[in-house]
């Protein structure tokens, strides 16, 4: 039999608690029998949530982890000051090899700072990126970098292409997803230097990729590419314009459905098809940052999640964790010469 | 009695053509029985559009433009060639005194280069932005810039701050409007340095201005500011990526309704409720990108707009008109000095 899968949570990350980090994995266990849990956090508090599941029982341990990192703890404070936090101890795990990936709900730039430092970057990629996956028109897409960095080069660009068309072949299932740049026209001459220059690499290059050039911000949910490329200043603020759009449209819909009894009423008989539409929309059935580029795989949860939402990440977790991903980064990258990269810079 | 208001109208910009032009003129005329329109282009065809409307007789003049700007034109290329085309006349008449305001529904870039060419910029002013007007959870919002620049210094968002204001407060008659520097977090440390500078310079003026801080990409459609403030790159992505956010949820919605017949027949019964939603999310109730920053105010209608869309962008542009938008911005720039800027600057 093949060794069983391992996955490390950081079980103080989250807004919620490790409650509903319990609640998760008694979700997650029985959908994935062979795969099991390492728990960071209080010790006390952990014991007694598990010893109250004996559906857990000999599928997770835990690691005595005395601190926990807050919402407002800045990246370097985190890094001086933080190796007895749980968000330490999940990602030592990984570090160690004795889990695949690690799942946390807390403080993505402290998570991304640890992460940087205790794995490190794969070879030949300059930095890493966060990756959501966005409901579409034709189905799902990968966007990145939602946040991880607040500016990208071309070159840098072109690393978040390789590693997010690598993430929708494993995520999505595709044989070669389609990759666009996001930009505020599709004309070659449109834009800021660094989508330019990352078009130019791309069009220069002999990776395997089948490049469609730039998008502009309705094709990402119209679904044009399978991989949208952005910076993490624009990819940030696009995910969160996008959700609370999805917030204010679902919220005009009740207010529109409420002011008549003829809405009311027809609301109630089609009770059935909106609620399909909510769950279509629920924030939590896609919930996870994925974090690209580094040597061992880290997924972010929302920190405002709850067990449903906390489940999804572990779900997307253990997908990672199953593929191999950085060997086709690391393959694809090198398919990138540094003289294609310095012919078009600036 | 006053003077009356002249609105220049570029009618071959849309992708439409003149005809929806002269249809929204006559949604226009009876709203607005002082303003008179002067209309650019092909004299032939615009004089048989006139004569088979008469409600339109003494309040539309027309001036030859043989050219039009195309959809693909750069802005360089009109720079040179554009002088005979129906943009190049429509810009014109605001330069020589003979209209208040230009209106046209062509090539944005174009339309930009062209006016800030003939009619410059505000003194102090460092660059044009162009402004949206969004809806929200508390009413609606402004947006700059949302596409006339693809990046911006700290010193362009702070102009592009006090040019939202001043549009905030003529548009929604709002006293002292909130403004918001759209960001990736809402503490000090985040961001990139164009964001830190703006916030710091605004914090370090006497600038009469509620200025809020940062916000987040979610706080646009929550309505949390009036003024929102970004770079032309971001707000673009941003403004799109709304746009097909909302048109993603209306399809899962009608989706939604059509799969069961107890989700068609709710809707049957609600569909005046339905009706009143289609309408509150209509883009053609507030169309309309607004130049500001320039001597003379410049309209921008959506190119694939229809009559009832122009007919909102000339609306947009009257209200533009009968405001003295820029001796409030020439006021409020006055507050901030030369050294307040030196002192954040990199």
């Amino acid at each position: 039999m093949a060794r069983e899968l391992v996955v490390s949570v950081d079980a103080m990350g989250g807004d919620a608690g490790p409650g509903i980090v319990v609640t998760a994995l008694l979700r997650v266990v029985q959908r994935h029998p062979n795969v099991n849990f390492i728990l960071s956090g209080d010790e006390a508090v952990l014991n007694e949530l598990l010893a109250r599941n004996s559906r857990l029982k000999g599928r997770v341990s835990v690691r005595h982890a005395p601190d926990r990192v807050a919402m407002e703890d800045k990246p370097s404070h985190v890094l001086r000051r933080g190796r007895n936090t749980s968000m330490w101890h999940a990602i030592d795990a990984v570090k160690a090899g004795d889990a695949e990936v690690a799942v946390s709900a807390g403080n993505t730039g402290a998570l991304m700072a640890m992460s940087m430092f205790q794995l490190g970057i794969i070879d030949g990629i300059s930095r890493p990126a966060i990756a959501s996956i966005w409901p579409t028109m034709r189905g799902q897409s990968v966007v990145l970098d939602c946040g991880a960095n607040v500016s990208a080069t071309g070159e840098q660009l072109v690393d978040f292409a390789v590693m997010g068309e690598a993430f929708a072949h494993i995520i999505l299932g595709l044989e070669r997803p389609s990759v666009g740049l996001l930009n505020v026209g599709t004309e070659e001459q449109k834009g800021n230097d660094g989508v330019k220059e990352a078009a130019a690499i791309l069009r220069a290059t002999s990776l395997p990729m089948a490049f469609h050039g730039f998008i502009e911000g309705n094709d990402i949910a119209e679904g044009t590419v399978d991989v949208v490329v952005t910076d993490g200043f624009t990819g940030n603020i696009a995910l969160k314009t996008a959700e609370g759009t999805a917030k204010l449209v679902g919220q005009f819909l009740r207010r529109s459905l409420k002011r008549t009894w003829m809405g009311q009423l027809g609301a109630f008989i089609a009770s059935g098809a909106l609620g399909a539409l909510r769950r279509k929309l629920d924030p939590r059935a896609a919930n996870g940052g994925i974090f690209l580029g580094l040597k061992g795989v880290v997924v972010k949860s929302h920190g405002g999640t709850d067990a449903i939402g906390f489940a999804s990440a572990l779900d997307m977790a253990i997908a990672m964790a199953k593929a191999d991903i950085n060997s086709r980064i690391t393959a694809d990258r090198a398919h990138i010469t540094k003289g294609q990269i310095q012919a078009v810079a600036p």
